[in-house]
């Protein structure tokens, strides 16, 4: 999806929210993810609660994140931006704000292709030394609704184990895992002990909900499980563990993955985890009892909803994700 | 003058200036010229009134902005940008801004020296299609104690003609006229008659003080009144006009330049225009009689007083300065 696109469900949803702000005092939900899939998860959980706390990957190595990483040695700050603009606040100033920290230059020279917000990030981090108070300034400027922090202190390379015609290989970075040609079988991090942040282990502990997903199942919602301190915290936590899963598999990533082997995967990577709640859209589902039975594998309910886009694109309507997630939280589904 | 020493500066004053708001209702006064000049300006005549507008050149080619000039087909944002982080606001939100508007990046790569705000300004530009409407949205970021614009609504470059050894030649380009071994006798603007900004034209055409100067005075100073329709501003107003000479000359722009030099070339640029103020700083002046005598030619008095800042450096003292020009404009000197 363009970010022009994500500009204008920004625009939409800010004009949709401003309708149907959350009410005070509503569950502390912390969500896992980035990219996309975080931007939609975010999209939706803004209407339903004023409690809100994004932990996002630092992992990725592409485009203007990548090159900011190389060239500053920063966290790549991509997918910390794209979470804040998720949350901007839905009037001028933060529609404004969210427009500038989400363009992008386009030239035949040495900017092109950096999104503003990445750079606007970056420089805070340099001139405060600090990653959180630095995100938390960005906050401020979109009237964020909710908190974006990072999942863990340093860069990250996610290293897939990777199926190519009966041969195991091993691919390093984000890119070169979304792009491979194999089929990606498992992922670890680089460094495999990451310092994760202590805010964002706190905010897990402390959260009524954790939200895994939707988003690119191996490179956005798996690795916060392989971050030890935050996988610690993910299993001890109170909260009551959603999955979203994915409405379309991920081209490369999880080509013809089913949405049980999507929690398969899971399983594999966080054994001994449980969840509460399984969430599915009634279309991409073709077993739901192979699916209910996968759910009930990790002693979670399977809720189905029409939480899908109405134009037949494979992304997520971020009103009826809010909805249902509304629902589920008052425990009415 | 680095940065940071600006930054260092600004932070001082800020906390000066949180202590000595200027009075509501204060007179309305439009500060012409670019770089630290105008910063310095900018920074005395905050304090002294709260209806403060700058305009600025944008003949810059040098550096980020002669960068992005080039890159983005922009308005060049560095002297603009400068401008905006001297009327940041007293709190924490206006100063931190301004740090980060302040910043410049630092690596071995494609970032190496961009300043922060000027890519900031550039995506304003980019995302609202209007320069001005662009620079009012980072002066509310900043919190800004007054208004900047641009001078014109293109790109321009200053062509110098340059004297060396009895031979005169051209010069294009504000950075070559800077770094010259020449001496610089003239400058004009490419293209000739470039469009005004209509608010600055307003702003000027309603002002109740016009301040010229401090500043490279053939780069920064003199290039207002080659913009014809902004000459034309500058020469029709009922505002008093205020010329702040500089406190050393500039290397190879003005070696050598007397005070009375800066206004000979003045009146060489802009003849017919009279002048209500010149204000020197007495340490500067060796022959009083015929600086008295040059300003008198403009239809001025000569205010002599202490702006220097004490610790022997070639800059105004903001405090020193602000508190003189309060007493002009309250016409008490």
């Amino acid at each position: 999806m363009t970010d022009e696109r994500l500009g204008a469900m920004a625009s939409e949803l800010s004009r949709a929210s401003s309708r149907a702000q959350p009410p005070p005092g509503g569950p502390k939900v912390v969500a896992l993810g980035g990219g996309h899939g975080l931007y939609a998860s975010l999209s939706a959980l803004r209407v339903v609660t004023d409690a809100l706390t994004a932990v996002v990957t630092v992992a990725d190595d592409g485009g203007s994140s990548g090159r900011l990483r190389r060239e500053l040695g920063v966290l790549p700050p991509g997918d910390l931006r794209m979470a804040l603009a998720a949350l901007c606040g839905d009037d001028e100033w933060g529609s404004t704000w969210s427009e500038v920290v989400q363009h992008r230059f386009r030239s035949e020279g040495d900017l092109h292709g950096h999104a503003v917000g990445n750079l606007l990030i970056v420089a805070l981090w340099e001139l405060l030394g600090d990653p959180v108070a630095g995100l938390d300034w960005v906050g401020r400027l979109l009237g964020a609704h909710g908190r974006v922090l990072p999942m863990a202190s340093v860069p990250l390379d996610i290293v897939a184990q990777v199926e190519l015609d009966g041969v195991i290989s091993t691919v390093r970075g984000q890119v070169a895992c979304a792009q491979t040609a194999g089929r990606v079988q498992s992922v670890t991090l680089v460094p495999e002990d990451p310092p994760a942040r202590p805010e964002a282990v706190e905010a897990v502990l402390e959260a009524d909900w954790v939200v895994f997903g939707p988003g690119s199942w191996f490179t956005s919602v798996l690795p916060h499980l392989k971050v030890p301190e935050l996988a610690r915290a993910l299993h001890r936590t109170r909260a009551q563990r959603l999955v979203t899963l994915n409405l379309a598999p991920q081209p490369g990533e999880t080509d013809d993955f089913s949405p049980q082997q999507h929690l398969e995967v899971l399983r594999q990577h966080a054994p001994g985890l449980s969840l509460d709640v399984v969430l599915a859209d009634a279309g991409v589902v073709d077993d739901l009892d192979a699916l209910d039975k996968a759910a009930a594998g990790f002693g979670a309910r399977l809720v189905m909803a029409d939480v899908a886009a109405t134009d037949g694109s494979p992304r997520h309507d971020p009103r009826r994700l809010a909805s249902v997630l509304d629902e589920i939280f008052l425990q009415k589904r």
